[in-house]
């Protein structure tokens, strides 16, 4: 039986996992590929450390260089993260004409349109199904399942931690930091959290899906980032007054012109079936102009799930190096890679409904003078609740607006902030709901 | 620019939609195979019925043999349905060396093994993605995106004319023949629904979808199916109040011996994700032993996604005939196909849980009796209800069982419904709900 060499670099969570399925899954992976594909390597600077699978010592190597020099590896799987040293060992296989496998989404967001070029001049592949929410299928659905459709939108809850902590602040009304500290504990988040709580990784991973609905350069500095880190569990109680879940989204939309590209905590109807992703799962629904809406749910990270994806890019790539027709789907999806940054929709031009809440000193007027404001910057309020909740002295004005102008918004905002009878900052976040657009009251 | 040839038999709704997106989707197309992906041909024995699309008359024939016999034409695609000619047409384009594309899950069912057989040894390929949940590109995920897995269940919501039926019932507490007919009017259901009420449409996909799954081949009489015409509004109104929905589910699970393979309606919590697959929408829930449980939901049928699906094949025979590959991935996703039928679990020997629902005459002693006949056929019960609506002099008596073994149920339902203080016949469902699997009362 004919084989496939592969060689694995970082032997942590993710390599763990890979290893496992390369050892325990062999027959049935075998099956599929009509060869065998081998572990020949795998390369950690820490040997020792204990894992839950057991390999043969002489197949480890504390040194990179060893599976990246050997030339009966066939295919290089990057796991060790970060970006400095993954993009030199990816670069180095490429340069050797080995084919690569990463789970990198921040390497390939920041520097994936050089790696992907260099790729493509050296005829090898990178495949990443891994980069974006673990063992879903998503990278797989956009570029060959969709093939037949333009993207309309897509809405993402692409980070577990993230959707964690909000489940926990929403069900248990918590503040975020005592839902961090649950995340901690339970191992969805790290112990530096920013990465994941500042919108930085779910905006990495829209970058890598924005590139492949629309066949366009990957463009990470296009995306509009907010995380959860400030968010008042006040919200979050309002938001479900209201009948709507919060979560952060990762949003994307094709008006036929431009296309908006925003991650932010978001406002959806209890009834999406987006609003049911909850804990630390991940899930994207898109909508194809041909197909309508659709939604993959599952897993967005771990041992397993994370390698499972891993292990579909290596097999597809073996399949190539067996049969021929490496390069017959490009990375991206099409051939000829639009530039990106021309369709972007700035923040400011984007039209949509918000939440905001205001703290009212309680005092009569207020709510008059607020909605006076809104009315001169032509926001309309779709509802507004006034609870008589104190905090800190002011109560809570909550209103759902009708689509406004974002620039509009924020200098409404700034104006609504220097009145005397509110305490600043006013909240706002965005909504999407597509019941909301037409109806005015 | 070199090009593809696709020729269509079988102009109907999904041939429609196929050839307007080969049309208005071309440059797209094109962009992502590097090559022109052109229609060819169109072939149906109605030319003159209006379309949502307009194909120059140079391009249409009456005869599917001017497809078939054209040396030009690289890619047929077959959607006229139905078993025999559809099986003439894709066996005569398999012999001229043409690779082949089809919707008919009804003819994949039935004769997919000999299919399948015919194109290997001819060296071409059938893709069939449209075949099973329209434009969810499910079959793609089975096939690669989860290929590093084993499959161990899997649940669909298939057939999008059952669950439109089930909805309308479930909400609005209307008879079967009401909500058919609303079905009808909608054009969600045929004049003929036998096909689908049935189950038999459900478990034509299934038989795919476990073929795909565990790599055997396609075994339809391995199916136990159950439709959904004989359900009484009553059992679902139970349901909700035993906090369940009552799906029409494809089920198949590996229990690392044999597989479970059953098409029939089943109670699901509130609170699974599948219970919010409503209306006319499909879903498949499937667990990898990697990827844990994933979620894929859209529109399983209609012009567009079903066409979607269809033209994303030819996308993906074509960069095999532009790049070479072709037979890259096995059509049910492993080389060496098993075996099917010796794995089967047979109905009987199923282990879940249960409602059931009789109509006891009101009299004293009716509970003990029935529950006396379960005790000792070994089934336990978890949660009762005694009702006091009455429903031709009887008042039901509904029940939820710890798991039991489907023969045992059926012997003890016999032996009730000879009791003389019940009415029969005793109503039974199954039920999935990991709950209740563990505990006991």
């Amino acid at each position: 039986m004919k084989a496939v060499n592969v060689g694995v670099i970082g032997f942590g969570t993710v390599g763990t996992g890979v290893v496992r399925l390369l050892i325990e899954q062999r027959e049935l992976l075998a099956r599929r590929l009509g060869a065998d594909l081998v572990l020949a390597k795998v390369a950690d600077l820490d040997l020792e450390r204990p894992r839950t699978v057991a390999v043969p010592r002489e197949l480890l190597t504390s040194r990179a260089v060893e599976i990246l020099d050997d030339p009966g590896i066939d295919i290089v799987v990057e796991l060790i993260g970060g970006l400095n040293t993954a993009r030199d060992y990816i670069l180095a296989a490429i340069e050797r004409g080995k084919h690569v496998v990463t789970a990198n989404k921040a390497l390939l967001a920041h520097h994936g349109n050089d790696l992907l070029a260099a790729a493509a001049a050296k005829g090898v592949e990178i495949a990443f199904e891994a980069a974006v929410c673990g063992g879903i299928p998503i990278i797989l659905a956009l570029r060959q399942g969709l093939a037949a459709n333009h993207i309309r939108e897509l809405f993402g809850i692409l980070n577990g931690t993230c959707n964690y902590i909000l489940t926990q602040m929403s069900q248990q009304g918590i503040s975020y930091a005592q839902a961090l500290a649950e995340a901690q504990v339970a191992g969805y988040a790290e112990a530096d959290p920013a990465l994941d709580v500042e919108g930085t990784d779910t905006a990495h991973k829209l970058a890598i899906l924005m590139s492949l609905s629309y066949g366009a350069r990957l463009d990470l500095e296009a995306i509009a980032v907010e995380g959860i880190s400030r968010l008042d569990p006040l919200d979050l109680q309002f938001a479900r007054e209201f009948g709507y879940r919060l979560k952060l989204l990762a949003i994307t939309r094709d008006d036929g012109h431009r296309v908006e590209a925003r991650v932010h905590p978001t406002l959806i109807p209890r009834e999406h079936i987006m609003s049911r992703v909850s804990g630390a799962m991940n899930a994207v629904y898109v909508t194809g102009d041909a197909t309508g809406p659709i939604l993959l749910y599952g897993q967005g990270a771990g041992m397993m799930p994370t390698a499972s994806a891993v292990v579909s890019d290596i097999l597809d790539l073996a399949r190539n190096l067996m049969r021929g027709g490496a390069g017959r789907v490009p990375p991206l999806g099409c051939r000829t890679a639009l530039e990106s940054t021309r369709l972007i929709k700035p923040l400011n031009d984007l039209v949509t409904n918000y939440y905001f809440r205001f703290a009212a000193l309680d005092r009569p007027g207020v709510l008059a003078q607020v909605s006076g404001i809104l009315g001169n910057y032509g926001i309309s309020i779709a509802a507004v609740t006034q609870k008589g909740r104190e905090v800190a002295c002011t109560v809570p004005i909550v209103m759902i607006t009708h689509e406004a102008r974002e620039a509009d918004v924020r200098q409404a905002l700034k104006m609504i902030d220097q009145l005397p009878v509110v305490s600043p900052p006013a909240i706002f976040y965005r909504i999407e709901d597509p019941h909301l657009h037409s109806a005015r009251i």
